[in-house]
This record gives C-alpha cells, structure tokens and sequence, in this order.
C-alpha cells in the first residue's frame, strides 16, 4: 500500500511482495530446511511437523524483527531465534540447523520471486490475449505510420497491435524462462555445506536437492551465494518487461493525444481541476514503471561482483531493489491488462488521419512506381515539381500527377490510395498471430 | 518498516518518508494553500483555520485514499474530496481552490524532502564530528597506503579520516544549498496560475509567495511543474551523499578484514552460524546504500525530460523513487554516525603493517635520495640490486644498502623509517579541521 | 568522429574531448608540474623550458602510447618515459618529479573537462539567448496547455519558451559553478606529497597552490585521488544539462508532430525513403543524449566508492565514462543551439488548436465563474448538462449556457475565450527574461 | 585505439567495433541487400555483383560519411548515396532499392554484435579453460571463506575458481544464445515492406528470409524497428558477461592485496612512482568494466519505449551505446583470459591463513560436534568459555577444550583442523567441472 505508487497500489504482485509475504517466504524456507533434513532421516519427522506447523507469518511480530534485523544487518537471525522459541523446546535444535542466514534469506527471495512472476505472467497472458484481438480485429485497418514524429507510409492498427503483442510474448518467454530456473540456496556459512557435514549429513549435496523439491524450487548447480545469476537474470528479464509494456504505453499515450485521438483508454483517469479530461492514466503509470525499471536492474547487475564468499554490501544492496523490480514490473502488468481489455481503437480516426499530408505519405510508392516507368532521375525530378505545386495549390500530388502524359500507363487513384499501400501488414499480422 | 533493508529500518529518514508522513506532507500543502488564500483575502480566514484544524493525517484513510488514487493516477484527487468532506460545508470551496494534483502533490515532496534532509544533516553533523576527533587523535598515525590493493607508501589514519571528513563536509553543503531552495510548487492545471485569477486573485504572483511562506519552502521563479531543476538537484546531492559515505564504507570493511584489522565497529554485527564473528555491519549497510542510489539518482534525471505541461510518466516516476532515495541516504547517515561513533582504531596494527613489505615501502623515498646523491641512472641500478638482494636473503634494503661506501653520507635507517616519511600528511590534516 | 554518434560529430566538445585533445592535456599536466616546481627553485628554469617545449601532443605516438598504457592500466606510465626521452638528456630527471601517474592523469581530466565546459557554455549562452528572443515574440501567443497527453487550460509559446531557457540557465548556472571550481590534483603516490618534499619541495603545499595557477585550475583542499567530489559534481551538473536540454528536445518533437505542426526546426533532416519528410533531427539527437546521460552519470556517482589510497577499478572506470559525458552534453547543446537558433513557430496554428475540445479548454474558468454566480453544487451541475449537450449538438458550452438565464450577468463569449484565459503567463515570463 | 580505456585498448572486440568495421557492416547490410534482391529476381545478378565488389570499407570517406550523418541523423544517408556512386550508373537504382536507414544500420549493428560475440566467445573459452584447470589443480586446496570481509569457516581454491567458472559459462550461455538469435532487419519506412512490394516483390517476407540467409543472421518474427527485442537481450546478456567476470576481478584483486597475497597476476602492472609493486591490473580493468556496463545497460533497456513507428531519440541513443558495451565487455573477457591464463596461487599462504583466528575458523564445527555430545545449551557455554579463554592466553580453542573431561570421546585436533573441514566442497568442485 502506498501514495506513493498507484501503479503497484493494490496488484497481485505487491500483495506477493508484501512484507507479510516476505515473512512467510522466509518461514517457508526454514521449515523447508527442517522438512528436508527430516527426509534424510537427519531430523524428527515430528520437528519438521512442528516447525512448519510454527512458520505462520501471522503469529510472529514483523515490526520487531525489523528492528532486531539491524544489529547483525538481516532479519534472518532475529527470526531463527523466534522461530526457535515458537517450537516446543526439544525441536529447538532442528530450526535453522547447520544454514547461514543467507541460505534462508536466498531461498525466501527466490519463492518470493516466483509467487510474483507467477501473477506477473497471469496479467502478461491477459495482455497478450487482448492484443491478438485487437490485432486481429484491426488487420486491415490502415493508418499512419510515424517516424521521429513524422508521418512517414501507411502501417495498419493490427500490426501495431501485433508488434505490442510480440513484445508481450517475449517478455512472457524470459519470464517463464527465469521462472523456471529459481534456484533454492543452500550451501552454509561460505557455500561448503560443511555444517550440514557436521551435524550428520553424509550426502550434503542430497540435502540441496531434497531442499529444492521442499520449496518447488530448482536444485542449483552450485551454491550461489556469490554467484548471483539467478538474481541478475530476473533483473534482465524484468527491466524487459518493463521495457516491452512501456513500448505499449508510449504508444498509447501517443495515439490518445488530442490532436490524434486514434485510441482511447477505456477508463481514462479524471482530473481534480478539469472534469472534461479523460486522461490514458494506466499509460502514464506503465511509462513511470519503465522509466524506472532499467536504474533498478542496473543495481542488480552491479551487485553481480560480490567480493569473497558473501559481500559487505553487494548482496544486502540485492533485497530492496529486487522487491521494488518485482513489484513494479507486477504492477505494469496488472495496469497493460486493464489498458488493453478497455482499450477503444476509432478506426475511422486513423483512415482519416492518412489524408492529413496531401498524400506524401504514398510519395515513397510513387517514387518507386514513376521510376519504374520514367527511370529514376526524371521520377524524382517530377515528383519534386508535383509535391510542390501540390503544397502551394492546395491539392494532392496525385491530382497534379495526372495531368501529366507520361504517366497515363498508371492508376494514379489506386497508387496514391494509402489504404493499399500498406505492404506486407496483413501477412505479418497472420503470421505473428501464429505465435502463441 | 521494511524487513529488506535494515539501513533504512527505524531511522529519522524512515519515519520523515513514511506514508504517514506523506500523507501529512499533502495536507500541511493543502492547509497552506487555504491560508495562503486567506492572507490575501481570497478566502475567509475561518475557511483556512477549518482546513487547517482538519488537516491531520490520523483523521484520514491512507489506505483507502491509496487505493482510490489509482483511479486518476494519483492521491490528491481521493485527497482532496476527503479534506472537502471533513471540513464545515461552507468551508469546502476553498479546499484545493484553483489547485491542480500536481501544486499539492509537489509541494508535498518538496516539505518531505526539506524534513528528511534536516534529519539527514544533523547525522552528517555527527559523522564529521567523530571524524574530526579520529583526525586529530590519529593525526601522526602512520599506516600504510595502499593503491591498487597494493602497499605504495605511508600515510596516515589523519589523513584518511580528514578525507573522510571532507566528504562528508562536501555532502552537507551539496545538501544544505539544495535544502535551502527547495521551492514550493504553485501553477495550477498548466502552469499559469489562472485558476486562481478566475478565483479572484487579483496578483496570482503573489500567491506563489505567500504559499511558500505558509509552507516555509522558497519562493519558484517559475511554476516548476515541468522543470524539474528541484527533484534533479535533489537527486544530484543525495547520490553525492550516499557515495561520500560509501567511500568511508569501502575503506572501513577493507581495514576490518581479518588479516588487516587496522580498525574494527565498535559495535560488529554478529552471525546467525558463527559467533566469534564481529562484523563490519554498519559499513556493509552503508555500502549497500551507496550501490543502490546511483540508479536511483538516474532514474530522477532521466525523469527531467518531461514533455507538455505534465508529462504521462516521467512525473510518476520521481514520487517513489525519490522517497527511496530520501530515506536510502538518511539511513545511510544514520549508520555512518553509528559507525564514525564507536569506530576502534588499532594504531599500533597500522604501524605494523608498515613492515610487511620489507621496506619497499620507503623505496620512492630511497630512489629519490639515493638519485640526489648517485644520479639518477646509479641509483636505479643500485637499488634494484639491493631490493633483490634483500629479497632473497630475507633483510631490508636498508640493511643491504648500509654495506654501500657510496651511501655513507646517508642515515638509511631514518631515511627507510616508514614512520618518517608520510610527507603533508600532518600539515593536511591540520588543514582539513580548519574547515567548518 | 564517430558514425555512431551523429550529436557529437564534429561538436566543439568533440574536438575538447579527443584523444589528441586528452594527450596534450597530460603533457600540459606534465609541462605545468615542472614549471611549478621551477617557480619553486625545486627545478631549473630550463627544465621547465625544456618540458614545455617538448610538451606538443603531435610529437609524440598516440597509438603506441595507447598500446604501452595495458601494462601498467594507464597512459601516464609510457607518455612520461617518452616526456623524458623527449627533453635534453639533463632535464630528464625533472619530467613528471615525485608525481604519480594519479597526479597526471586526474589534472588532465580536469582541464579537459573546462576545456569542454567552456565551449559548451558559450553553445549554452546561444541557446538561452534564442529562447529568450522566442519568449519574448510569442509573450502573448496563447496555446494549449497539455497534460497527460490532453488538452488542459490555454498556456502561451512565450510561457514554454521562458520555461525552457530557465533550464538552460539553471544549466549554465551549475556548470559553471562546477567549472570555476574543477581542481588540479597533485599528492604523490598516496596524497601525501612526501615525494615532493623528498625531491626536496619545504612546504609542498605551496607547490600545490603553484601547479594550481600553472593550469588555471582551482587548488583543492585535500589530494582528491580518492574523494571524487570534482567528477561526481561535473556527473551531477551533465547530468542535469542533458535533462534540461532533453525538455526542450522532447517538447519540440511533440509540437512537431504531423498533426500538431505548432513549431518546426528550421532545419529538419531528410529521409532516406520519404523525401517530403522534414523530421526534427537536432530534437532526436538531444533527446538521444538525454537519454544516455543518466546511466553515465550514474556510474561516475558509483566511482565514489573509491578504495583505499587509489581503488583497482572505480578510478578507472571515470576516464572514458566522464569523457564520454563531456562530449555528449556538449554536443547536445551545440544542437540546442542550431534547433533554437532556428526554430520555426506557428503561432497561427497554436491558436487554432485553442478550439479543438470545443470549449472545454476553458471549462476550468467556468467553473470558478458559474460557481461565483450560482453556488458551487448548481454550477457543475449546470456545467455538465451544458458539455453533454454541446458534444451532443456539436456546439459549444458557451453556446448552449448563453441560453440560461440565470447567466444572463456574464459575458460568456469573453469568459470562454481561450486567449483571455492565460492566467499569469504574461507576468511570468516578464519575471523570466529578467534572470540573466 | 583511446587513452581513455586500456581495458579495450587494441583488443578483438575494439577491433570488431571500430569505425571501420561498422562502416564495413553498414555495407555488408547494403550488399547483402542487393543481393537478397538479385537472388529473387528483383534486382539483376550483375547489380548484385557490383554492389558487392564497392562496398569495400577501405573505399569509403568514413570523416566525411560521419560529418554527413549530422543533416538526417544517421549515417546511412550519405552512406547510401556514396554507395549508388561507386557503382556503376545502370545498378544505381539496386542499391538501397525499398530500404530505410533503419534496416541497414539495425543489421549492420546485429552483424558488428554478432562479431564481437564471436571473439568475445572466444576469450570466454579461454577464460572457462584455464579456470578448470585451477580448479582442478586445487581440489583439496582449503583456504580460508569469508564473509562481510571475516573469515568464517574453510573453502577451498578449487570451490571459488570453479564458482568463477560457473560464471563464465552462464556468461558464455547466455551470450551464445543472444548470439544465434541476432536478426537481420527488413520493413522499409514503417515495418511494412511496402516499397519493397513497390519495386515488385509478390513476396516480401520471403524477401526478409533470403536477407537473413545472405547477412547469416537470423529470420525476425516482424520488422523489430520499435520492437528492440535483439537489443536488450545483448544489454542484459552483456551485462550478466561484465557482472560475471567482475565478481573474479573483485576475489582477484582481494586475494593479491599485500596482506593477504593468496594469489597474484602472473604479469602484474608496474608503478611510475613505485618500483616494487605489483599491480592487479587486469583485475582492475575489469572490475572498472563491471562498473560501466549496467549503466550502459540501463540505457539499451530504457530505450525498449521506443515510439511510434521510429522514435525520435531512443533508437540513436543505443548505437554508440551498445558500441561501447559490446567493446568493453570483450575487452573485459580478454583481460579475464590474461588474467586466468597466468594466475599465480599461493596454497601455502591460503593454508597458512587458516591458522588467523586461533581456531575460530572451526567454531561452527566445534558448536556442531559439542552439541551433539552435551546438548545445545552446555555445548555454547563451553564454547565461550574457551573462546575467552583462548584469546586471553594466546592459545586455540581446541588446546583449551582438550581439558575438559567432558569431551573426552572427541578427536578435538582433527575436528578443529580447519582443513578437515571443508564440507562437500570437493565433490562440488568435482561436479561443476563436469558442466561444459
């Protein structure tokens, strides 16, 4: 919850990343811990049962943990000992046995981070669905395609749509790719898993798979302690998305300009001074997540080079950043699926904007068409005297065209029509509707 | 209160950037507008003691009023329709009069930034006040430097706290200079203050000055709505601050390293599986600090390009992130003064590591000697044979050189004293504590 | 030169940032320290003669002094062996004299970066003083207003172009506060300056003062071979500079666009493709740069964490990235000046889109004034019924509410004229254009 | 070649990103186009043929090519018409037939980064190789782990290079991986390949298969012009490369520090001030390589909202962004193949060191095995005493416990022996070398 961000405000994903849900995934990593060892016989089946059966987020006081966590700087070692205490005492022992607080802390970022990218993807496969619709419905709808703000040729809303799509698809792919790699951490005080040794464990390396499997987690090659890919590689796939849901957004805002008015959000946001606005807010929002997104993935990617077997400030730097990195890339989601569900597209809008340049959006297909039957040089020589004499009389290229001779070979009517000038737009359009 | 970052939990920063104290920064703007307008007659002045009185964040729904923002993409507009609500009927028209979301939600940044940076400063008081007492008390403590990893030659702790401190002085007058302009906001809907001449005023100018006495901030030249000097200038001095203090970070973990121990916290953050261990925890969150404010400080300059008279993202992008920040550096300040407080100064380690290298450490000094003396080219030769000498027979090259006929004018074992040859390290010092 | 860039092509801060610009500025750092330590009596006139002489960038082999840096990590290892070899054989000994390469390589920096600055302000002062000008003309040239991408309340262009130089201003403001205080660097090889007074120098403060006027730069409290503030101060204000002129950039593209025209470069650059296309090329390339600049600055804020005497990495990670930042913002700000210089702008068609919601732009000022009349409850009321039946009917507001009775006491043709609805505007840029 | 970065200097990947190899890609991407076109019939073999033979870098005005850039911004417009020069008159016409700037400077990019990658790849091989073989060397090579700078418990050399391994084949991975996707980019002037119809192609996707087929690069799914999929996959996967290889740098530079001496650079950098030492240079290159590239990063990221049909500003803000990662990434691996290929390690002095705590290096271990005999709480009361006791009498902990008749079944010498006591860290080294 916060006034500060009403894009997070309320998503799935920040209930996921909550401090309550982070609480939990830290308690789900020590009773997995417990629950593992128990598998190995290294435990009591029954101190498994009774840690797990403790590790409620609910019944221990997260303020207080906070504070504690400042001493030896993480809330790991606060909450073993109250976790401890919440077990009858001869269980004791079997809480938090032979792990560092980095194994826990670890493991509890990684089951955070899948819960999130979970209904991450969930709103991305809601976005993705829209836009196919959209593209779908819009296939042959012709309007003006722009460059450095210029109308340049003719596009077609469906493949516009389609290309927003294709990017929803690629951040789904990179997502689900991470996704799936999350690893559980385990390794000890410096990633030798020497004190699991020490307490009994003849196959360490059994114990991080057994791990893994408690918490549906995948089993790491190695410990990863200071070998944070997995962390870099949610920055990576998160500032993507980020990036991809804000191309979607630049164009929405873009297209919902007065002056344009091609789209509309659905449900566009008042004003508190001017009640006749209707604003594209979940554009605005989705913009902010991605102008943010890529400062926070860099802090990730710095924090790759952690000194020694557990840094003084590389890792600790990793926690906050990731959670806002999920969380707002969560949101971003949730706010492209209300974007894209409501989204009003007036065709009739767009046709009618591909007239605003007297036809010079086609002059790039006249070009090519005059030179084919006038060579190069004399095409572009009549085409420069036609744009101009277009422009000072107040008609179109076209218009003047055709008065001349050399040129009666040609329907000039069909060629300068920009609603049949837009390419391959339709096959691109089928074939990245092919894509799922 | 954030289980993610022990750095920020419960310091002075935390509770000045807290949803509360946001939620009171957006009344006390609203409150102020009110007043403002009555002080020039725009308004009754019971209408500005009706707001005033009712502007108290306990009375209102922060969660409600979060979850409402989404709808316009921000909290002023739920806001200001509560405050209407909560004030006599007749008093509602001069809440938000002639106000936009952005006036309030602006100057509401501005008073929470100007509260945290006051914390902020008063910690950074604190830090180079420790720093000066270490600076004068090590003023002639000799230690090795070291570049590159490497020992190069002498300096002393005086030096490297007086460096210290003069970064922190730096980062207190890039903070104060910016705390002293942090302006209010006052525009209206694009930046014109019309509304409030449609509402009567008759000098909207003199509004804008009026309102930042009311809020105690600085009077704009211009609505600053789009011109985000305010928010860059404030990103500008808190990364400076979050690297001055990151600098004393790296530089404390580094003599605090098991086989350095030149310094150690006073207070060392103990391990959840290694009790002898005291680390060097307050160093280790002030890093952390340090690696997360740049991208947060890129974020905030990214976010000046913004278009129109409000642009649809690059606004949204600052509230949260420069909360972050905010909260980041005072956290960091906090640590530094718990830090520079209790620090433990091994001088009699740092003496003794100026051994280590055999006296290679003197061997600049000795070059230039022994070139006043030989020439330059002799003496190259001759202490080149004599630094492999001493090498392989385990001596000095002191104790080789004293064998020289040559060097016999020379007193080798004052000039290869590490202890005599720390250069202005003195003079610097003493001239580093005149500054204030 | 670089086909990757077409901003800083050619730009006088390309020129001030070359490899050849760079090479002279450590031979000058080299030449400066000789002659300081002449001024001294540490040196013979000669000497200092003889470096000064010698210290002419086209002497000496760029390429190989590159190639020769990867050994040692730094170009002033093998430029000061060919310094030496470079003078007569006597003066040898007095080339780069108890300086380490720090020394060197930092005040080269330094000089560069005014160098750079300098011409960048002077591209800066063309740039406020066109706008200025534009300011000035269009001081009572009513517009839209645009918020969120929509129409809000008339601004005038005089109004945005006010806003745009108080940017560069606030630009030049802080460069040139940075410049005036960018500082020579020279400690020996830990910042004590011990070799100096080992070369023979009594007060080796004084021969920091001295090298300090030799360059023309500002002479620094403490050696700053670790306490970045120089460089993260000059991150900070190109920063800034990059996001100020990005506004500019960004506003101008959107007012160039097809459908909107209210503004055109005067100079637009063509198309490969589409002859009729005038794109807003100097707009590109300065949001280009905007864009690029905060990830720059980022991880020069970052090189503050600088280790020890002389970190292995932060320091060298400043060189290419600080140089890289130089020449960006300046070559942003020589293509601020060719896009303001000659900015077209339409005033006619600013005026025009005044009309475009029909009357809604100025719904704002008749609320106020329907509520002075009616009471704020019957004024929305009536307000609301008068837009749904103006969008209804394709009339205006005004229209339709000249019908009501009880408004029989407003001039309601004046009260919706968009150009008497600019509030302040005028005021504000008369405020304006007096800051110099 | 730059002064400024001798971490690229005169590398394969400086080569591979020069000026002259981009302007060889950018007519590689013509060349290939011609020919894409001959091979389908729309353009003559012998056009082909002779766009082909021209586009030889080495024939080209490369200064006066990037002067030219300046008018439309990009390079590819003069380029384009310097290529339709060298041809003969009658093939004229074939070059650049249909193509917008974009797609020849989008391909040339994706051909120069396939480049790079490639000898990028290579280094990597290089980098993996020498890591095995150190990793396998020491196996059993205990040394002591640290964490927040401490030692905490045993590792061995064996486990952190094969960690630094696993790092440099997720790099190469994911590298790898980008690689083989890099997309060739065809759509003409707004992604539709209109003019391409225009000058009659039935099939223009076809056409799109075949360019690919030419460039060897891969088929796009749809014309990526604002859909930068390709290019923020190789930010991220660039930036994983630089974090990875930075993680070595900064363990390298750690263990060379003059306390620790664990390891050395075979070829360590000399001083110019100071004889004796040396440097870790490559590391220290790399590690400023890590400190630049997510910066450079976050820009490609935020460049993903890319407007329109063609931004004005994202997209040219990527090209000499991704220049200078993609050259600094390269350099970085090859310092890191340098630097692998000639480390020096010193197990004697790893070993040495675990003797540094007196045995508290072995605490967790001894709190573990007492446990187990005494129960939890007698086993740390135990603990401590001895600990206090040890450090006040100057022996271990061990030697103190070996009194107590308690412990009386414990071998306390082989259970403090620190390297006894390295967990599972060979059969982690024994199967991370079996990944390839």
């Amino acid at each position: 919850m916060s006034l500060f961000d009403p894009g997070t405000e309320d998503a799935p994903a920040e209930r996921a990343t909550s401090e309550e849900a982070f609480l939990q995934a830290l308690l789900d990593a020590e009773a997995g811990l417990t629950r593992a060892q128990a598998a190995l016989g290294l435990a009591p089946a029954a101190a498994a049962d009774a840690v797990t059966e403790a590790a409620v987020a609910t019944s221990f006081d997260l303020r207080g943990l906070a504070r504690r966590a400042r001493a030896g700087g993480n809330p790991v070692i606060p909450l073993a000992a109250d976790l401890t205490a919440a077990v009858p005492v001869e269980y004791g022992p079997y809480v938090h046995r032979g792990a560092t607080s980095q194994d826990i802390l670890d493991s509890a970022l990684m089951l955070m981070s899948a819960r999130t990218l979970d209904v991450t993807l969930t709103e991305l496969d809601r976005v993705e669905r829209d836009l196919a619709r959209h593209a779908a419905a819009h296939r042959d709808t012709a309007m003006p395609g722009r460059t450095l703000t210029q109308h340049a040729v003719p596009t077609t809303f469906g493949l516009k749509a389609a290309g927003w799509r294709s990017l929803a698809l690629d951040a789904r792919d990179r997502l689900r790719s991470v996704r799936a790699g999350l690893p559980v951490q385990l390794g000890g005080a410096a990633g030798t898993l020497a004190a699991f040794e020490a307490y009994g464990a003849a196959e360490p390396l059994e114990l991080v798979s057994t791990y893994a499997r408690e918490l549906g987690l995948a089993e790491p090659g190695l410990p990863w302690h200071v070998l944070r890919t997995p962390v870099a590689d949610l920055a990576g796939a998160l500032a993507f998305t980020a990036g991809a849901l804000g191309k979607l957004a630049v164009d929405v805002a873009t297209l919902s300009r007065t002056e344009i008015g091609e789209v509309a959000e659905g449900a566009g946001g008042g004003s508190s001074a001017m009640p006749h606005k209707t604003n594209p807010v979940r554009a605005t929002l989705i913009a902010a997540a991605a102008g943010r997104a890529p400062g926070l993935a860099a802090t990730l990617y710095g924090s790759m080079t952690a000194q020694d077997e557990r840094p003084a400030g590389a890792w600790h730097a990793e926690w906050a950043t990731l959670r806002e990195l999920l969380r707002l890339v969560g949101g971003a989601a949730r706010d492209a699926a209300e974007l894209t569900g409501g989204l009003v597209v007036h065709a009739d809008v767009m046709r009618g904007h591909l007239a605003l340049t007297g036809g010079a959006i086609v002059s790039e297909r006249l070009s090519a068409e005059l030179a084919g039957v006038l060579g190069r040089a004399r095409a572009k020589e009549l085409l420069g005297e036609a744009t101009r004499r277009a422009a000072a009389e107040g008609r179109t290229s076209a218009d003047v065209l055709a008065a001349e001779p050399e040129l009666a070979s040609l329907n000039l009517l069909e060629l300068t029509d920009p609603e049949r000038y837009t390419g391959a737009a339709t096959a691109l359009v089928d074939r990245a509707l092919h894509r799922r």
